[in-house]
């Protein structure tokens, strides 16, 4: 019996076949899965005999439950269970789970980061649209799309990002498109410049 | 039997556990794989049957030798065959995979593109350094490190790099580690940023 750990899992942007070959592993090990609620259901038939429950699940709401999410992963784990934690796209691209492994390491409990494919590069191989192209962008950027670009207290730049040189991604924008790119325009992007959403 | 097709794979950064099970499919159906350098050997072993050539024996060196690439993919897979494009990473995050893409698309050949784990992702991952984080960055930026700071026509505008408002990761960055770092704080980065070196 190997001992109770927890495994921060990125199951990639939803399809079945953009889980990686460890995240099935993980997932056929496990005892018990916790995971997101914009993870698909189809991804959790590769931990058939595992326990399973939805962080929506976890009473409170989304500040509040966080403490609980942290606590769940730990009790589990120190029963000697293993545990994957299973995260829409990559564990260490938003998604706090930088947070997850700060608290999985302060309580002692074994853990390993599984990178997935995230969102952004989903999107882009999906719709033929590469993030950089030697003549037309050298970088790329990913950003959240929830922070409020009239926020004054916001952690972006819009000037530094409207002069970004390469490509923009915002995740989770649509509800905020318009505001999005009136404050990059307003802060001297082109508005020319051409845009793709993928839904 | 299926008709010629390419498909476009990234390769993640090198565990075979970091194969999304697409790309393991794929290599299981190809009759050819041509594979960036960087792959290592054993992913290969996911293709036993197939007809393997590295892009380093095509002749010509570096910027010579793309066109001879693209026209590879296509002669095989007008020869009926299904080849496999195994590039490190992902196929649209630097390595000209949308320069490819676009290749095979003028060249009517079918293609599809399957992502995979950028670098940066499995650095993150394995170092155990959240890309994002909700105190302290916001959004991440990718960058090559191959552009020189002080090349006049460079495409990075280091001012607006130094002032992102996030993490900024340089792929292929330690040849130029010192120049990248004196360029950024030059612009205004503060010399007491944390950085890591991930390799």
């Amino acid at each position: 019996m190997e001992g109770g750990r927890v495994f921060l899992v990125g199951a990639g942007p939803g399809s079945a076949g953009l889980l990686t070959l460890r995240a099935v592993e993980c997932l056929q090990r496990a005892d018990f899965v916790l995971y997101d609620q914009l993870v698909p259901l189809r991804l959790l038939r590769f931990a058939p005999q595992a326990e399973k429950k939805c962080v929506s699940d976890i009473p409170g709401c989304h500040p509040e439950r966080w403490p609980l999410i942290h606590q769940t992963m730990i009790d589990v784990a120190r029963q000697g269970r293993v545990v994957v934690r299973l995260k829409g796209g990559d564990p260490m691209v938003f998604g706090r789970g930088g947070e997850e492994a700060e608290a999985l390491w302060q309580a002692g409990v074994p853990f390993e980061i599984v990178p997935g494919v995230t969102a952004a590069l989903g999107a882009a191989s999906f719709a033929g649209i590469p993030l950089t192209h030697r003549q037309h962008a050298s970088a790329v950027a990913f950003m959240t799309g929830h922070e409020q670009p009239n926020k004054t207290d916001s952690m972006l730049d819009w000037s530094a990002l409207a002069r970004f040189p390469g490509t923009l991604v915002f995740y989770m924008g649509l509800a905020r498109l318009e505001d999005l790119s009136r404050a990059l325009i307003q802060h001297g992007k082109d508005p020319a410049t051409p845009a793709a959403l993928v839904s």
